[in-house]
């Protein structure tokens, strides 16, 4: 299954494109960002990021788009454009057909790192290392739609919603961890 | 000059196309609104709200767009879906090249009853009084749309900042004044 990982933004919207299925290392197909100019019409500015995601979408023919949800309690000076910016991923994605999940922030710092309150740079640095990258993605934008990607590709393509409606959440958080075990060559303490 | 104004909302969109210039009792074009189904996904829902408004615009082809502003604070439920209809009205306008303006819910009230805290049947009963309607247009919304044009209009199709610092707003507030009095019939106690 390929995926393309959208975390949305206004001034940088991060966009990574992955190959995998649950239970195996997903290999990086792609990664960037859509930056639009802050002195720019609001309008036209999403009027740019659909063109940069029409541009991946056509390019890498994705199988999923998997967007970061946005809650509207944090960081509320930006968080409008935020939600408009995932509005306009989502609005790409179904005209081409596509599925589309959203994650949770925590829910794909969970499936990546093993705890749900990473930090960014744990994110890139996790990110790095699942993919087999050289270098960590920058800017944090670009990794964080990888790992949004890695994120719904481990859960089988699932939302969470769904995982949970049909019991299988656990057997996929196993493969998560199988996976994630498998990517970064560390068993954790315990299990060992 | 033709106005769409959008009410935005994920469940019912508000649309309403007006003609008029600053001073002049506008008059109605159309009046709607584009519903979708809440059990929909998110993501071809908002596609369905784009379908819609690209319909509006192909068939009245307005000179400009008037969207409602959204704030984070309020209304936390659902105010991630109304700012991701309000970001598909913004990206078909800058499609189409126009120009796309955002009112915030005050200005609107205050431009079409005088007062930023009327209240929702309060705008219906003088949309329908301005644009000389035969019954107040049903739902809220497709009311809210018309009012949203007709600020828009009465503003000389600026934005509340660039009226700001031009210097214009108090001169937009008399020119909207004289047409509140002209198109309502009644002139406010103290100034008769």
């Amino acid at each position: 299954m390929r995926v393309l990982g959208v975390d949305p933004g206004l001034t940088r919207c991060g966009l990574g494109v992955v190959d995998g299925r649950p239970g195996r290392p997903p290999t990086m197909v792609a990664v960037g960002v859509v930056r639009t100019p802050a002195d720019l019409d609001p309008a036209r500015r999403l009027l740019q990021i659909e063109q940069g995601i029409e541009e991946w979408v056509a390019e890498h023919r994705p199988a999923a788009v998997a967007v970061e949800r946005v809650f509207a309690q944090h960081n509320v000076q930006t968080v409008m454009g935020t939600a408009q910016a995932a509005g306009i991923a989502m609005l790409v994605a179904a005209r081409h057909g596509l599925p589309v999940a959203l994650h949770t922030p925590s829910e794909v710092k969970a499936a990546i790192t093993g705890s749900g309150r990473a930090g960014k740079e744990q994110i890139g640095q996790m990110v790095t290392r699942i993919l087999k990258l050289d270098a960590m993605p920058k800017p944090a934008d670009a990794a964080d739609a990888l790992a949004l990607a890695i994120c719904h590709v481990w859960r089988g393509g699932g939302t969470s919603r769904l995982a949970e409606a049909t019991g299988a959440a656990a057997a996929q958080q196993a493969r998560q961890r199988a996976a994630y075990a498998a990517a970064t060559g560390r068993v954790r303490g315990g299990r060992a």
